[in-house]
């Protein structure tokens, strides 16, 4: 599963943003290499109409000068804020944890559990939360704790408070929406901000909200789509991590929409967890930059 | 060019929906048959929530007992009546008459006219339209009259009046909006119902309206599209013919999408005009079958 | 999971290829038409090259006046012979009964599964065969049986006929090659004459045999695919089913190109599978006609 | 035309491949840097199975202090040598000449003149060679001369030399193949090592050589394709720069294949003569990178 590791040892990752200006660059690759990391990974990005400069840069730790506790310190100290870097630094030896939101259906939860199960991805699942009970069976196949959190009007907010608790209690990293059909509550959000991913079965911004396939049966369309986004307050808003499409004819009926657009959304949301995972993805404004 | 006419001489195409019935399909496919003519094409689809039928059927008419002028007179009687069928019968020893209206941009117009010229269709064009003199040039090149009538506020009425009566007058049977960035008047649209064909660049009902490539690229989307469709009263809201998608990333500027997307643009538009060329799309309420 | 029996009753399907000659649509529409069976789906193909006509038509047989088991026959004998017809006749009352074959990797295999067991098909999987022990856990968490039939180059023939066995007594209808890494005997094939769907790893006949990821990246290709077809006595060159493709560029490894791979493979071959659930797929010589 | 130095002034191209070692990034970016260039795009690429690093970096040469016609010459002193680096220096002031050969098929040369005449690329396009007189009128209409070398068994070789005379005596940079149905010879390609753009109309290493439509007809295959790549001396086997597929069903014949062809071939064409222009492809051995 750690293939990276095994032959390479502990790798550093190093996501910037930050005000465009000439020589960052070579400064942080400079940084790099003048202390001993091997970069096995680069890739930057110049928006150049907000003049922002994005980077992903990785290197492998073993003849690293810098320990790896202090490495961010190291940064903040002597880099980021001299160029005013909004930064995050990980490491390939920390396995991430992702719960998975689930309300009926089954598609997107059996190609996560799919991949994970076949250590497909750095990742842990250590538990699947649920407005509704018809998931545990698939929870129970898989081994994977299941939390039923009825949802209604009435009880939002408890159970988010309830729901936040036993997040943080089993530390939780991000959250993916597999096909979870309730809103998610504004403090979940801020929790965890472009960390809770979700798909939506649409080619967004077309058809937001509720049943988009029979929207888009109704509009008549030759392609149906898929969209994975960041969740933000504005419902369906959020930044758009990826998106794919299917081709239909008139001889779809909603049901066939339906059935075809279940192997995008499995796709396209995978697609989107494993960038989150390979920490490929920055954000900026409502916007993400995707790494390959 | 009219191989189809070499080969099997003069072919009739009817063109039929209405309410869905037990045996219109062995009805209407023995009366060809019994009366001589050998079927060369079929297809039909029964939209079963609305309950319609569609059909397309073409066969040769060399041995067809019917002459062909009496042909619509025939089924008429015999059949259209009884079905309550709508109805339309070609024949392909006729050459549809295309106008093309364009403002300032080429690509589209030359992909039509580059297929026209080199015989790719059986269409004749007599005359392109302009609100601008810009793409006169183009015309003059391909060696087709360019009308330039300047369109404003004050002047709307008179010129779509002067503009139907040469459309009449060089009896264009339908209209190709190569990128006219003009709202078309309505008695225009009346004059030609489900005959004015648009490309709009984005993947509607997505970017409805001006900027589409502006508004994809504010929202971050992760695809562009671009949407052939029948031009109705409603903007951007008339029945689609067809769509495609091109791949963007974070690299992409708007000025990059406008780029890309003019492929997209030019060949959607293409194939539509094609398949209304082929009469192999029918429309019903707001939407469109379109046969292979 | 029966839904169009639920809804409409028990229908037939049936599946047709002969000589074209004018007339057949008409007298099979007729056939069914008269006899009180209302058509649900109709679709045909004429191959003007071959003039072999294709056909696939689906009817109610609620107030059909002849019984479900004496079709064939009349059929038979009013029509097949004069028009020296090969045809089939399914009901959709029956669930047919599908094998797995699998070898290591788990993709397929769970993409399979996780449809059957959310009631996607209208199918039975009473057991999976494999030459390797190692998908026995998935088999175990799915809860069908696992036969596991080591093969080497000396027990080839007694393993197939033990295999043949096995699939007789359970009474498999089609095999699924899930990735599975074993040349089948031509004893198997003769068995299941295009009853055997394989995937195969690339866009063929490009890649041919194994390795055709490694073989992709030695040619430098820019986009890589995957391949569903049935299994015939020559390697990978059976009739085609479906076939995707995904882009990639210099940035991507073999181990990439694998990985991007695996979600074409297993949407690929599941898709293909459904088209052979529900009948939809004619073989004629080497190539297929694969309904909507 | 050439809005980049509109905005900008001059910018320098440069491209390299050399052997990887830590610090070549940052040893260039700093060379640019230092010497008050203003990087505008970088993308770099490190083939880790082959241990080779490339580059593509461009920047503004306005307060760059090395004069423009001795950039290549200090490059090359301070660093190419001592990294072993294969590079090249373009500036964005020069306009590249490109000659189209073409044999009796318009879509593609339509398509690369409408993008010319349209100034879309910066490129100059001096003349169009033929082995046929058929394109002579499409030649005539964007008025570019036409310059016609019947080629047959027996002068081959003087034809060759001259039209190698004619692209030396127009001082051509590099030749796209639009439909070029005659063998390149071998003294050709060395003239113009990687710099022969070809387009084969499947989706290569499948279909190599003639009638590839026909083949790809005869295996039944669902998707078919065109793939643009570099000439060399071996038939169609030069590395690739893109390709693309659409979609065929069975209704399809060969001519249809043919026709869908070459939307596909005309776009995938046009796609790699822009990335050739635009200085964005690197070969080594016989594959390329792409840079977007």
């Amino acid at each position: 599963m750690d293939s990276i590791k095994a032959e390479n040892g502990n790798t550093a990752i190093l996501l910037i943003h930050c005000p465009d200006q000439s020589g960052i660059l070579a400064t942080v690759t400079d940084f790099i290499n003048v202390n001993g990391g091997n970069i096995v990974y680069l890739d930057q990005h110049v928006d150049r109409e907000q003049k922002v400069f994005f980077m992903r840069v990785e290197w492998e730790l073993k003849h690293f000068v810098i320990p790896q506790e202090r490495i961010a310190e190291y940064f903040d100290t002597l880099y980021a804020q001299k160029f005013q870097m909004y930064y995050r630094i990980y490491f390939s030896d920390y396995t991430p944890r992702m719960a998975i939101f689930v309300s009926k259906m089954s598609h997107c939860l059996f190609d996560l559990l799919a991949r994970y199960t076949a250590g497909e991805w750095k990742v842990e699942i250590p538990l699947i939360i649920s407005n509704h009970p018809d998931m545990q069976w698939v929870a129970e196949r898989f081994e994977i704790p299941y939390f039923y959190f009825p949802v209604n009007k009435d009880n939002r907010e408890e159970q988010a408070d309830a729901m936040l608790e036993l997040l943080a209690q089993q530390r939780i990293d991000f959250i993916t929406l597999a096909r979870y059909m309730q809103i998610i509550p504004e403090k979940m959000i801020e929790a965890y901000p472009n960390r809770i991913i979700n798909i939506h079965h649409s080619f967004l911004p077309a058809f937001i909200g509720a049943k988009p396939y029979h929207a888009a049966y109704e509009r008549g369309v030759k392609l149906i789509g898929a969209t994975s986004h960041y969740v933000t307050a504005e419902l369906d808003a959020g930044p758009i991590i990826g998106q794919d499409i299917a081709r239909i004819s008139h001889k779809n009926t909603v049901k066939d929409l339906i059935h075809k657009g279940q192997d995008l959304e499995k796709i396209v949301l995978s697609r989107a967890v494993e960038k989150h995972i390979d920490r490929k993805i920055l954000t900026y404004k409502n916007k993400t930059v995707v790494f390959n």
